[in-house]
């Protein structure tokens, strides 16, 4: 292996000991950094971490909120950047063969440059990887209709904790042939196995979409909104969420022209042939005046739409300029739960006197509380945690989980037992021994063995 | 336990021996059927089989192909019909809260009396239930824009071999903490784990649908065909396919106005808003007739429709009148391999001497060769494995695989080590082996340990 390939001054490995999940306290470095090239290579590295019980932390870019990339343990870091090829493009099978630190945002256009959609959109996909997005199980604004990750994972080349390459799943878009493996790879953060390559599955590309902004004055109204759409059998790509906080510092700070005298907003994407998405936008439109839209707005070319979802991928980087630090925090509950879910976070956040700007997917019942705060600040750190704390049990007790699509990692790893109960714990860390017996795969994420 | 419950007689235990997979050899005998009625009684069921090492063989309607409900070594089967029924439907959540022996015919028609949708659609789901979907991982017609029945499972509570119960999943649409045990029972024929209930996710139900027949004069021109629709960017719910010997099964033994001078025939369907469907079908029958296609029919109204898909679902039906005895497989390649795996399937029986009738979902590149033979004519029955192993063989060879929908079974099971390669196997060993360690769950299916 030539040298270029490795970092290892402290400086350069402390650009690498950390990942977008703010923590509190200073990262532990990793004892070194490889910028892999080749699956062998990742092999040996594998084969020598094993036999010597160093930890491997998989990496793309870094972009992922839980901590899922940081080095409890040092070891070494495999940094997958430099493995961003696009190895395979079929569109007759409507299928694409990728490296791990290939980025989503790649995918996408070399897609659609051929009329194909590869739907998860993480709001990181313009520099986030497929690796990180299966290691993840990324989600995104396009769930409601288009579902996650997982659904677009045909096969999965792996290397095994001992070195071992094997490939799961055949690269059909069905296969019933013994035990779904790759699945269970896919949101497994690392700790199981290192994807050195996978094999995607792609659809054809919408013709064209459409956005419609509706400003309500009550969260009631949208929320009820939500469910008028889908009982007049809409089925959109789209329902996205931004309350009143989430429009008003967006507004603040990256000024669009928002609403900011309502209570929330919702966002709504159609697709389709034009003429379809246009119909359906007007059925939208008629749908949420009636339940009690004050404001909406179509957009009317790709640039005004571009220029809402710009404002709304901003919103995390808006409520950071609101404290020192943020966190975006991610819970989903059955969706007729979501009023008491909103109201519950923002009732709790209130009662801990702090700044949240609460987004997310509602359609699929998925909210990003997003909290300013100082964590530097022991008072409000201490508040933060009561208040994760708070939100977690709110969302468990209305049938929901403290995870959609950003994992666990670090993060949330203590409120793990909580969440899925001591047996299925059990049963994932005995999965985990089966595949890691030194756990040299990014130990100390999802649950301390 | 009252004894109602409980069949011993050796006629009643040979009605459950089988399933709709049609073997060669007389079937084991269970030592015991059993109509289990409540969860606590599987539990207790499994511990007692766990301590004497018994094996539980799970049994829904029993219309699997691949001998996955036989009795390879006596035991005890768990008959589930009794547990039938819809637990909790949730029309804002749009999920249904289901036990294992609910028919797919139930579920379907519930979710759609209330506007909503669960689309896997096996040809037997008027009465295969729900928990044999899961274990085999059923596709079915509409997979080509819908997917499969692992896109529709939410969670799974299933009971282990020890008698443990644990819930898998959520119940949320996304959920992205820890492993997805869940997706690993899907598929495993009931070898890890006995699934006592599940939560479906439903999605709005399409407002209409339109079939379209078309008839080609070659099967280079209907895959053209294929292919022409999806470059154009429409998404059919549904790409079926039949070929001259099916359709003039069909049309020998029910007819129904099928086209019997033409090579093949493609069933496209398509779904959503009426005019919007209208407008699909209407793009794709000018495609077709550019591709090629010599007689096009769009059925005018649901009666016409449903003639259509019983004609097609028929197809198994009518090559079974071909012959003593009929098997249906089921392997899938690359949709750009489609062409040399159908010619492939006709050369290979042909050169066996084999009736042979192909249908199948091309749109998924999946077919379903059926074929119609004395399974009791020793020359015969080995015409047939050679030509299964043949089929099999050009299916890998096309980068396809063995199963898509049915599973492995029994029948297959010889297969899939050169299907998944040893590796793979051996780790789905030490699954089967880590969940079940006395191997009591379904032993003898999918692999032999």
């Amino acid at each position: 292996m030539v040298k270029s390939k490795i970092l290892s001054s402290a400086e350069e490995r402390y650009c690498y000991a950390q990942d977008a999940a703010n923590l509190r306290n200073e990262p532990n470095l990793p004892d070194a950094v490889v910028f892999v090239e080749t699956i062998e290579e990742v092999q040996s590295i594998v084969k020598y971490a094993n036999s010597h019980k160093i930890p491997i932390i998989s990496r793309g870019a870094g972009t992922n909120m839980v901590g899922a990339c940081t080095c409890t343990q040092g070891g070494i870091v495999l940094n997958f950047s430099r493995m961003n090829k696009i190895v395979d493009f079929n569109t007759e099978n409507m299928t694409m063969k990728v490296q791990p630190g290939v980025i989503l945002d790649d995918i996408k256009k070399l897609a659609e440059s051929k009329g194909l959609f590869y739907p998860p959109d993480p709001s990181s996909y313009k520099v986030s990887t497929i690796g990180g997005s299966i290691a993840q199980s990324s989600g995104g604004a396009k769930t409601f209709k288009y579902g996650t990750t997982k659904d677009y994972i045909l096969s999965l080349t792996v290397v095994l904790a001992d070195g071992t390459l094997m490939k799961l799943g055949s690269g059909t878009v069905k296969d019933a042939v013994g035990y779904h493996l790759n699945q269970l790879i896919i949101g497994s953060e690392g700790t199981l196995a290192i994807v050195v390559e996978a094999e995607l599955k792609l659809i054809p590309l919408p013709d064209c979409s459409i956005l419609v902004s509706a400003y309500f004055d009550t969260i009631e109204s949208a929320i009820m909104g939500v469910n008028d759409i889908i009982k007049n059998r809409i089925f959109p790509s789209t329902i996205d969420f931004m309350d009143k906080n989430a429009i008003n510092s967006v507004e603040q700070f990256y000024p669009c022209g928002l609403q900011t005298d309502k209570s929330c907003m919702l966002l709504i994407e159609v697709d389709g042939f034009k003429k379809f998405a246009e119909f359906e936008s007007g059925m939208i439109q008629d749908i949420l005046k009636v339940s009690g839209a004050s404001y909406i707005n179509v957009a009317e070319d790709e640039t005004a739409k571009e220029n809402i979802w710009t404002a709304r991928r901003s919103s995390f980087a808006a409520t950071a300029k609101l404290g020192l630090d943020v966190v975006s925090d991610d819970v989903i509950v059955p969706r007729n739960a979501l009023l008491r879910m909103i109201n519950g976070c923002i009732d709790i956040c209130n009662k801990f006197n702090l700044k949240l700007c609460l987004v997310g997917h509602i359609g699929d019942g998925n909210l990003h509380p997003q909290i300013a705060l100082n964590l530097e600040n022991d008072e409000e750190f201490k508040s933060y945690m009561s208040a994760k704390s708070e939100i977690y049990k709110l969302a468990l007790s209305l049938g929901g989980t403290i995870s959609s699509e950003h994992g666990v990692g670090i993060e949330k790893l203590s409120y793990i037992e909580q969440t899925v109960g001591a047996e299925v714990l059990e049963q994932m860390k005995r999965i985990k021994l089966l595949f890691d017996p030194n756990n040299i795969l990014n130990p100390g994420k999802i649950f301390n063995l």
